[in-house]
């Protein structure tokens, strides 16, 4: 993993892709899989849902911290695994094979095998909505990684990988944050 | 444009596509681009992250109303078009030859020419984040249409073209809401 511009971390959100999110409790690593996700701002500022009824909640809204982790499609069975289990009698990291790395700033960790991650702290819970509002603090890309395609979760049991990409960079040079 | 049941209308949204949010102010139609976006609740609830410096925020906010029209890559001009310019000065929809069509229960305009429309109230205004939270009362979508495929941001002026479709129906079975 390489350091990757703050700046730049919300264009591995903003297209949507099916994301992990590490905790730390402080006695062990958790992750939950998450596809309702947003960006706020660039700086970046995200949004996700999650709530009481994810057993990582607990230890997010305790710390205050997480990692944003980017899979790619050759870990899809992975993400799915991850998402249709709970961390109160699994211990995800070893029942997926995944690694957990030292972050710089914060105490959940990053995924090794990931594309990239992204450490957050938590700015705000919006109870009413159940809606996390994070600050992205560092973040980190493994620019050796062949795979490079995210998934998009539908919502019925069935994800798009992500196909060819398209520039418009010349239509859309004024809305473009500067050295993105 | 067919009906679409509500209870399947967050599907659409959940993989992150770039929209279109049409607002009346009771004299005209306006259109904006939307990338920030997110599900908050099956039902659908959905976030989207707008305010004061789109000119159809203000419409929003007096309304309480909006229609999110899913837009395909056919139609990815169109789509940074709209975004790059402003409704204070242009009637989009003549300038992009978008047809505005009669909604059911709202008066902002579906999108003619979109794959889908999800006619959406507001539930909340999260000021502090300038977060938005809808509810989708009325959904419609054109089995019609041969073109399918979403666009998602990236940010950078990219868009990545929906891909392939992998079905985890089978491993994500109980994860699924009934009928979905």
């Amino acid at each position: 993993m390489k350091p990757l511009k703050i700046g730049k971390a919300f264009t591995l959100m903003e297209s949507g892709p099916v994301v992990l999110v590490t905790t730390s409790d402080g006695r062990k690593d958790n992750i939950m899989t998450i596809s309702w996700t947003m960006v706020v701002d660039f700086t970046p500022i995200l949004a996700m849902t999650t709530g009481d009824w994810n057993y990582s909640f607990a230890a997010l809204r305790r710390t205050q911290e997480c990692v944003i982790a980017i899979p790619t499609v050759d870990m899809l069975d992975k993400v799915v695994g991850i998402g249709t289990c709970s961390g109160a009698d699994t211990d995800k990291f070893a029942k997926f094979k995944l690694t957990p790395v030292k972050a710089k700033v914060v105490r959940a960790p990053l995924i090794k095998e990931s594309l990239a991650n992204i450490e957050c702290k938590v700015v705000d819970i919006v109870k009413r909505h159940s809606i996390v509002v994070l600050e992205g603090v560092a973040a980190h890309i493994d620019p050796s990684r062949k795979e490079k395609r995210a998934v998009h979760a539908v919502g019925d049991g069935t994800f798009i990988v992500d196909g060819r990409k398209l520039s418009r960079r010349r239509m859309m040079a004024s809305r473009i944050p500067s050295g993105i």
